[in-house]
């Protein structure tokens, strides 16, 4: 397409969107599960279109680095999984048009708030043909009309995804333009994207740190994003030693590329003596690299020394900073000033100094005695995740359906008049 | 100042604002409403300082129009209200650390979400002296730092009320950064307010349709605004005369100029003959003109022809537009062309006609059998309103304290990892 073509199709894609957000908001609970349920058997069935239509995929994208391949990568088992994930999002209550809060209020009229869809969401990823699905199921549950575009190298099958969805869809009878998959790899399509507000009310970047920068910064819509995931575990001086070893282990070893992955740990100097070493240890076995301040380096001193731009990183991977401190003070000042503000946890048995990180460390996630590794949808019970925000405008943290959605106002009277 | 020192100003503005709002973050509710009250107590003290101030104000102020030098203008009466104003916040539940839906998930954690604040508020509004309190104790309340621009008439009145915020704030021990009422007048401020969000997380605009277009266009935060209300009454065919004649003359007369006053009325064919008349009669007896679709003149012929451009205006004066309808569908469709999403309201005693009005009309606000007068945050029990949001995202409708909160996730463990 030539880029005024480009710009033709998506105000086409951005019409038929707001047209189909109308229907949808409306759309009953049975009709949106119908839609997911006949959409995931379209997927199981489509199985082998869908792996052919990977397989090309991977054949023309022969320039990409190992990880970026694997999350390409459709394997019978994940395009099972796939279809998995639309079931659960079946399965999962409906949040729309439940009212809470309905109260009298002393003129009489009974006030309360209804949840709604948001109407468009734009949707931007990489080239990872199992969030197609994915995304498209959060956006219908929640009543939204979806705008997704996946990474070009993931092209084939997105379309081969986006045809099981608009099947399912109309098996439904709800709108086949409810979920767009775009058609077109032009990148000049993610800018129509970001700049027309008149079809797109919320653009969800899921990617690497470029495109959710350039989001930031293009977007004249809002945005629900995840930048830095820059989290700390902080021993305390009265930490149980068990405990803080195998949560300081469970934060930085059960996965290094995770955004709640620990990055730096913050060790009391009271307690640094006795649990540095066999945590340490259990790091070595990991094969983690250990990059400590001096303090640790005194009762270790067999790491390289931490500079200080080590504090500010976010590396997932097998690296660590370590960082002896002298009281809560100066482990939440740390926070403060070198956190990304994602998830930070303390290990304590003191009430009072439990308290004080909840209550001071401004995180989106803030844990006692528990692995930074559980900041997740799945984990918190929210059954399915559109990402981690962190923000706090609108959705702050793992953000699931609701982060999707509004509520809106519904006065109801019997003739009431303002005095 | 020079535009240079206006930059500085504001960094220097900025910079004490992010200090105070960590302390004010964690401050006791004791001491926000310690503050507030001794705030209440020193305007009370100081009334005839904040009159002398506000005369000084409009006597420099000799080419306002009427309504501007009416919101510019303090009494004793109106200073006697700031104070009031400012108990009454005091009075209201503290939103900040309330900890909901702390629950055990299947791997032992407990997960909740605890309420806590934006950050740095920054309100810009017009030269209305008693705004500066009232903006002042919402953000106080709500725990976030304020960084305060009112326009520059009412500059001399709005430094007195700073002063006894000032005086308040220090009197409860928090710091007297915590609400920054600016001493510049250089419009140069709003600009530097608009383009740096590492000072300021949320900017409120809170005035003319000029100054929210700016703020909307420039802001490179969160804004919370309030465009057009072009509200609606529809008459259903099934409305009880009495109360549709009631509804619809309170929520066009009960107040000319607010945003939820009624703009357009509705009016099914079927009853049309019937209320029309007598509705009609209290419009004239009120001195409203009023502007008809043809099937509105065919009932009453004296009145003036609506143009297309009647359906979209916010007249905000003694003037209606009437149209009437076949049914629900062409009211439901009517506003969904011509509304602007803030407040419409249905009269009808049928119960599936009042359901689809609730869920298929996609406003802040969605009223049955009430004026659209009510919508305002006093009415709906919020205790205080931070503005009116026309937005889907973070808030909509009336916003009060909540509005200027957000929530971050709280997981206690005792020692959990993820598996």
């Amino acid at each position: 397409m030539t880029e005024m073509n480009v710009s033709d199709y998506m105000a086409g894609v951005g019409q038929a969107a707001r047209a189909a957000a109308v229907t949808l908001a409306r759309a009953s609970t049975k009709a949106k599960n119908e839609a997911l349920l006949a959409t995931a058997a379209r997927i199981t069935e489509a199985a082998a279109d869908i792996l052919a239509a990977n397989a090309r995929d991977l054949a023309a994208a022969s320039d990409l680095d190992a990880a970026m391949r694997d999350r390409l990568t459709l394997t019978p088992a994940r395009v099972a999984a796939m279809a998995a994930g639309l079931k659960e999002v079946a399965a999962l209550a409906d949040p729309i048009g439940t009212i809470t809060d309905l109260a009298y209020r002393p003129t009489g009229i009974q006030v309360g708030k209804m949840r709604v869809p948001l109407g468009v969401v734009g949707i931007i990823y990489e080239a990872r043909p199992n969030v197609t699905a994915d995304a498209a199921a959060l956006c219908l549950k929640s009543g939204n009309a979806a705008i997704l575009r996946g990474g070009s190298e993931a092209h084939h099958a997105n379309q081969a995804v986006a045809a099981c969805v608009k099947a399912g869809l109309e098996a439904a009878g709800l709108p086949a333009a409810a979920v767009q998959v775009l058609a077109t790899t032009d990148r000049a399509a993610v800018g129509e994207m970001l700049t027309h507000p008149e079809f797109i009310d919320v653009i969800v970047p899921r990617g690497g740190k470029g495109l959710i920068e350039r989001v930031s910064r293009e977007a004249r819509m809002p945005v629900i994003k995840h930048l830095d995931g820059v989290c700390h575990v902080y021993i305390d001086a009265d930490a149980d030693l068990d405990k803080a070893v195998a949560i300081a282990h469970n934060a930085k070893c059960q996965r290094y590329g995770t955004c709640n992955t620990m990055e730096t740990l913050l060790v009391n100097a009271a307690i640094a003596p006795q649990v540095l070493p066999p945590l340490l240890a259990r790091y070595r076995a990991e094969g983690v690299e250990l990059r400590g301040c001096p303090l640790t380096r005194a009762i270790d001193a067999n790491m390289g020394a931490a500079t200080e731009q080590d504090w500010y990183e976010e590396y997932l991977a097998p690296i660590l900073a370590i960082r002896v401190v002298q009281d809560l003070d100066e482990a939440i000042a740390h926070i403060r000033r070198y956190g990304s503000q994602h998830t930070d946890a303390i290990v304590t048995e003191h009430l009072v100094r439990a308290r004080r990180f909840i209550v001071e460390v401004d995180s989106s996630s803030v844990m006692v005695n528990a692995s930074t590794r559980f900041a997740d949808g799945f984990e918190y019970g929210l059954g399915a995740e559109i990402g981690i925000s962190t923000d706090k405008f609108h959705a702050r943290g793992p953000v699931g359906l609701e982060g999707l959605t509004s509520q809106k106002w519904v006065v109801i009277g019997d003739g009431h008049l303002r005095a």
